[in-house]
């Protein structure tokens, strides 16, 4: 069986490029026993894309040759697992092809739902990761200020907007005042500050009087080293990126910390979904009852065609996605 | 009345240096309703005290002019507050002086026991400490490994030496090989590396075969940053004191902050003791039963002479103390 995969020709050192990545097409192996085999119909483009190329993290760090790792919603078309059959609608642990071959225990069945997407995006990681690094590690109380960076971003367009669903005074931080309309005027945050103004520290004073109470980490660096600085005491920041850092070798850490966590008592947490699993049905239930209320809005970003992929995982980082930006491989099941 | 003081002449821009204080006589005022009158006994010498001349924290900022502020074990000689009568002990909120005149607020009863230096070592902030912030923010588990950095210091000693009592794998981390003998042999530790050894990473790895569960921070900085590395998956930093930041005014961030954070699910959790206060008689308790029972010893770093205060600090913010050091002013009441 012939597919078309993107591979990973070079590991980048500095910033990600075109040029790291090229479309091969390989002879897939035969199916073994325990696996499935799938075609690709909607990938997953995140920010971690780019960490697991920068060594190992909670997954396998992803080497020259290898294709490049992705989550992806798939149609199985034939299967050696008792787990699944033919025409099931998985979300599994795969590649950037338009076929694979996957061990059933990286695959998880999932419903039919009216639009697919929406299993990638809020019912998927990012409303997920928004639901659980808020509620169970940030532990809003309404009323209570919560800034979010990368706002527009996957993540942070649900980070947002459950907060201001539970009551919060919510406050965005993105690049470019486009955006930062866009948040406030189509997602409802109460304000959004464009970190590229050389006087967005004293706007975010500005729209947050209170000071701040949680701050929901997407980027690190200097723009959480100026968040610190207004943090309220008692204060938490949930730890859910440091997307500033990945795409350098040079980091450069927060001058303040961990001054500011002794001196004003914050809690500083860093999480993964997974480690929220159990209470993955909450969470599926509170955001299906706000998306029918129409308090969580789902943006759309879908770019179509798997050739696509490296430049829309490049655009990601670069911060030109709104919402979760998703890459159409293949057609939905009729 | 007539006191000597030390005052603050300058605020220290870079180190803290003799200079910056001087000695003077003080005609002290009558004392006011809801006032006490107290002689000095002992004075705390602590790193927070470099902290509170660098800016407002939680307490007061201390400004040029102000006799030095510091907390003291006092008999009361006077008192126009009906919570005390002369001849109480008390722990207050005082200055660096013979004598002082505290508003009663500010003060604390103490029990009479038979070494009152122990008010302001093991059973005074630096044991509630090291109590509060190991066992309510670090949750440590038998069998965990804790790693404690400024371990010779006045919270170190008894972070380890509980650590050890709870059935934790201790592994200190102080400056100088004599320091880090002392505190195996003297006090149980069951490793400790010299960070000013080039290999001491090397070191701190081979110490800790199981990877660090509880990081028990005091100093920040570049020692934060090593042990990061070697934190186990869902690891607690306990962040007590970032002294490597106080004494200078370029400091440099942690570069695997926040990544490290997200990457490893670790908790960073600042603190201060009077957060604790509600649980002060279940320290109390413990540490007694330890002290009795000789599993927790009580190492005593006393200077003698208000004169000899300055000194006193910017020996400790160099790293001469073991264990708590103490300035003692006045004679034990008879």
């Amino acid at each position: 069986m012939r597919t078309n995969q993107i591979i990973v020709t070079e590991l980048p050192t500095g910033a990600l490029s075109e040029e790291n990545f090229q479309m091969r097409e390989t002879v897939l192996p035969e199916i073994g026993e325990g696996e499935i085999f799938v075609r690709t119909i909607l990938m997953s483009i995140d920010a971690a894309n780019r960490a697991w190329m920068q060594g190992a993290t909670y997954r396998e760090a992803i080497k020259v040759g290898d294709a490049m790792h992705t989550g992806s919603l798939c149609e199985v078309i034939e299967s050696k697992s008792s787990h699944f059959i033919a025409g099931d609608i998985v979300f599994a642990e795969s590649v950037w092809a338009n076929q694979a071959i996957v061990p059933a225990r990286k695959a998880q069945k999932m419903q039919r739902v009216p639009q697919l997407s929406y299993l990638l995006s809020v019912y998927g990681i990012a409303g997920k990761t928004a639901f659980h690094g808020l509620v169970s590690i940030g532990r809003p109380i309404p009323g209570e200020t919560v800034v979010v960076s990368a706002a527009a971003g996957s993540v942070g367009v649900y980070v947002g907007q459950i907060a201001k669903a539970m009551g919060c005074h919510v406050v965005g931080i993105a690049g470019g005042s486009e955006k930062c309309s866009w948040v406030v005027n189509e997602l409802g945050f109460d304000a959004c500050v464009d970190y590229r103004d050389p006087a967005w520290s004293k706007t975010l004073k500005g729209a947050c009087p209170n000071g701040i109470d949680i701050y929901f980490d997407n980027v690190g660096g200097e723009i959480l080293e100026t968040v610190l600085f207004r943090m309220n005491e008692r204060g938490r920041i949930v730890c859910c990126g440091a997307v500033s850092q990945y795409d350098s070798n040079i980091p450069s850490g927060p001058r303040n910390l961990p001054g500011m966590v002794v001196v004003k008592r914050l809690r500083m947490e860093g999480f993964i979904v997974m480690d929220f699993a159990k209470d993955d049905n909450k969470a599926l239930r509170a955001l299906q009852n706000w998306v029918a209320t129409g308090a969580v809005k789902v943006p759309e970003d879908i770019v179509d065609g798997l050739e696509n992929a490296p430049a829309a995982l490049i655009g990601l980082l670069n911060g030109n996605n709104r919402g979760k930006r998703i890459v159409r491989v293949g057609d939905d099941p009729t």
